[in-house]
């Protein structure tokens, strides 16, 4: 056995999540950093109906907070500088809607080709394209094929590091988990005939690895009854080409939404990804003790709060930074002044930073107001101006509210002016938890 | 073969959910129905730490909307009135919460048992307070004994009653679902030995059910071995019983909690099936106009959107069938006067139900008022009496929300005031969706 991996090291294009469909200066870059000397591609068949969902969209294309799930799972295969080519089967009904979601969220070096009647054969027809059989393809044959699955969103960089790795030392290698359930063997009247010992048996997840050569002769060579009803790609490698596959213990993020309750899996473990950074901006000096008080409460519930203060003008360098950093949740907070104009440079920094490709942006404006000192007529507009701005930010995946609170100009701290703070705290933490109940209809 | 089920048949405690721990006169009666030849009694194994999920509480005491997952498992057992017994097994240190969980949550004829190290001796333990080898036991032996998973909250009575039914024909029976990955047999140095045929094999999920003699004389006699190693009770009762289990198609709702994934589902379960249903009230006459609105919105939105009208001295008896039905969401509108005793009475109707041990009753306050004609110092007054009575139904489990808004008495129908509801439904619709958001944070 070889020591440690000869192929792909960790490479990550830019840093986060998101990196791989911003543009940033790290991106091209990436593909010199000598951390892939194998030529990877990776197949994922997504010609499945998700009959067993209960819902009638075949589930890779199901949304989650509205975008479709296999755009998660290009993203997080994306991401990974390593990975050349990758090389979608959907069905021929399915292939206007994916070019559309390729388009809409900016995937890049993304083939797509018919899928066959059954997993198997999508896979095949993938590794076809791969291997040049196809007339005028652009693609060429990779050392390594990775093949995983649309409805497995979760998968990391360091998953697919250690089967590509096994793959090279063994020809094939895939991720496995240890069973949750244990494993029966029913006679034919239906009754139990014996029951398999879990502590010896694995379920077979994905992502897998293989040698090009290896796997696309076992394909080549298998049977139609291979095609039409195996499920496993490790053991057509292992019959045709007596390969045995590395089993790779995996992460249990590897989970393949299967069932409509892993969509709601799917929306809370993203969301709370989200979650855990808020960004609070002041636009006047006079605007710091609010921001000072909302910050502590901020802290106590969410990991990282920011806080940047002075008029936007001179913060932009700051913000740029903070929205770099991918921070999806701001509170923009203005005492008596409702400034519009400071408003809009914040949305069009969001705007240019192309970061709600991904996930929607929230924006909570709370604007601190005296009932008594600012005209009826002015507080109409401010709020027409605000749902009317937030219809248009709608379209770029920005979610934006409005928050109005009464608050006397002789204010003091201390109550009842505390619960003000609450209810303003409980509208901004977490924000994204609730966008999806009342973003839609919030500012229509 | 027999011929259909001779021994329990459907009959359910109450109509619904929660209706087993609600003091109905139905309740009572449900022994009497006659559904109920065979002694039925469940016992639970709950004395596993949850080192899966990756939380330090063990997974079948994690809180899912402030309640604990066992509770909701005890509830689906409850429910089911042939089901004369449950003992649940639980170690040493959790037995004073588990006392704890079944007085808060008014669960009935529960009987606590110790855990042993593994899940079969928690089981056997079970088993033997059945029996009766225990002094001063007040259990008496059933006739079939219900093995089911204190992590799996979403079994019916339907799956209880197949898996019941089939063994008292056959001695043993177990639910059982179709694979969602390929099984693996690994070989010594970690590759792959073979995979199994999918189509051939099933997973076992809970419930399981036995004659209580076959299985307590498999547990009697089975090894130390199998005792600390093994997985499946069914297997048990074909080695030492020679019984071969009926193996049952289960739902897809036997799932087993195992991952923190798996909590979020279950929250997500629970919260759709308690936001199907809104109750709006009106209090006057002259409310009824802004009410007609609210509901064709609602509607629009909730399978099942109820309104009662007139003064809730009137509408009592409405009201009361609406609780009965088990609503968990209230709208309560008031335009321009803000009667307070009128909530209240709503107010104590809901805590009278009980509905609330089960599941948070959301109830929002609406009042329509004009900044004109209402005196600041009464605004505030309203504004602290919600908060302080919100703190105090807080404890009975109902959450309530005060929700002001600036309507003038010249009030006519259309733009600008079309917000203003859209605004309203945001947050009236599907309440609950966020009440664990903004619902502990928002009246204290």
């Amino acid at each position: 056995m070889e020591s440690g991996p000869s192929g792909p090291g960790p490479c990550v294009r830019g840093s986060g999540r998101a990196a791989s469909v911003s543009p940033s200066p790290s991106s091209g870059a990436s593909a010199g950093r000598g951390c892939c000397s194998a030529a990877v591609a990776a197949v994922l068949p997504a010609g499945g109906c998700g009959e067993r969902m209960g819902v009638p969209t075949p589930k890779q294309f199901y949304p989650v907070l509205e975008r479709p799930l296999i755009s998660y799972t290009l993203q997080a295969l994306e991401r990974v500088c390593w990975i050349k080519n990758i090389v979608v089967a959907v069905t021929e009904e399915n292939m206007e809607a994916m070019e559309g979601i390729i388009q809409r969220y900016q995937h890049k070096d993304i083939s797509l080709v018919e899928a066959g009647v059954t997993r198997h054969r999508s896979i095949f027809n993938g590794l076809k394209a791969l291997a040049g059989d196809k007339p005028n393809s652009k693609l060429s044959k990779p050392e390594v094929v990775i093949i995983h699955d649309a409805v497995r969103p979760f998968v990391e960089e360091d998953d697919l590091l250690k089967v590509v790795t096994a793959a090279k030392e063994h020809g094939a290698a895939g991720a496995i988990r240890p069973l949750v359930s244990t494993v029966l063997c029913p006679s034919t009247d239906g009754c139990l005939d014996h029951s398999l010992d879990r502590a010896k048996h694995r379920a077979s997840e994905m992502p897998q690895a293989f040698l090009f050569d290896v796997i696309y002769k076992a394909y080549q060579q298998c049977s139609d009854y291979d095609l039409d009803f195996g499920t496993e790609c490790l053991q057509l490698a292992l019959k045709y080409c007596q390969t045995k596959a590395k089993l790779v213990e995996g992460s249990p993020d590897l989970w393949k939404v299967t069932y409509k309750r892993d969509l709601y899996a799917a929306e809370s473990i993203i969301k709370e990804r989200i979650s855990q950074q808020i960004c609070v901006v002041t636009v006047t000096k006079k605007d710091e003790e609010l921001t000072g008080l909302l910050e502590e409460m901020l802290t106590n519930e969410i990991d990282d709060v920011k806080v940047t203060s002075g008029a936007l003008f001179d913060a932009g360098r700051d913000l740029q930074q903070i929205i770099l950093e991918q921070c999806y949740n701001f509170v923009c907070v203005n005492v008596m002044n409702f400034d519009i104009q400071e408003t809009q440079k914040l949305l069009s920094m969001l705007q240019e930073s192309n970061l709600s490709i991904l996930y929607p942006i929230v924006v909570v404006l709370v604007h601190f107001f005296d009932h008594k000192s600012i005209p009826f007529g002015q507080k109409m507009e401010n709020q027409v101006w605000i749902r009317e701005f937030a219809m248009e930010v709608k379209k770029r995946n920005i979610l934006l509210y409005g928050l109005l609170i009464h608050f006397p100009q002789e204010f003091k701290p201390g109550l009842p002016y505390g619960s003000l703070f609450t209810q303003l705290f409980s509208v901004c933490q977490k924000p994204i938890q609730y966008s999806t109940c009342i973003g839609h209809q919030g500012m229509r």
